[in-house]
C-alpha cells in the first residue's frame, strides 16, 4: 500500500502539528548528520519551533559555521556577485 | 525489493560522493522547507560542500535566525543553564 501525499500546506490542528514537528524534525536532524558524514560537507542547521524553542545541530560548531558563512557572504558582496547559489 | 541499507560514513569515491552531495542536499532543503512549512517554524540552514561551496535556506532570512539563536543562547549561557536541547 502506498502512503498518501500530504498538501504542504500549514497544519490547523495543534496536536497533530506538534507531532508532526517532532517526527519530521528528528528526521531533517538525522538527514544532515547524514550528509555531513557521507559527503564530509560541514552543516549547520538551526530550528525554532511555532512555540519559539531552539532546536540545533552541527557538524562542527553552529558558531564556526555561521562564521564561515558570514566571511562568504560579506566577500560575496563585495565581489558585487548577485547572489549565492539557493537551491529549493 | 527493498533498498539496501548503506552504511554511514565518508564515501571514498569522489565522485559517487558529490552524486550523494548532490541528492542528499536537494532532499534535505526540500525536507527543511516541508518542515517549516507544515509546522509553522522558523529554519536557517547552512551547507558547506567538501570543497568549499555554500549552499543555504532560511524560512525567513539566515541572519534573522542566527540572531535569534544568538540572543537565546546568550540569555541560556548568563543563566547558566547547562545545555540547550539538542537533538539526534
Amino acid at each position: 500500500m502506498a502512503r498518501q501525499k500530504i498538501q504542504i500546506k500549514k497544519i490547523d490542528n495543534i496536536t497533530a502539528r506538534q507531532v508532526t514537528f517532532s517526527k519530521r524534525r528528528r528526521g531533517l536532524f538525522k538527514k544532515a548528520y547524514e550528509l555531513s558524514t557521507l559527503c564530509d560537507a560541514e552543516i549547520a542547521l538551526i530550528v525554532f519551533s511555532a512555540t519559539g524553542k531552539l532546536f540545533e545541530y552541527s557538524s562542527t560548531s553552529v558558531k564556526q559555521v555561521v562564521e564561515k558563512r558570514n566571511l562568504l557572504s560579506e566577500n560575496l558582496n563585495r565581489l558585487d556577485r548577485p547572489s549565492l547559489e539557493l537551491p529549493v
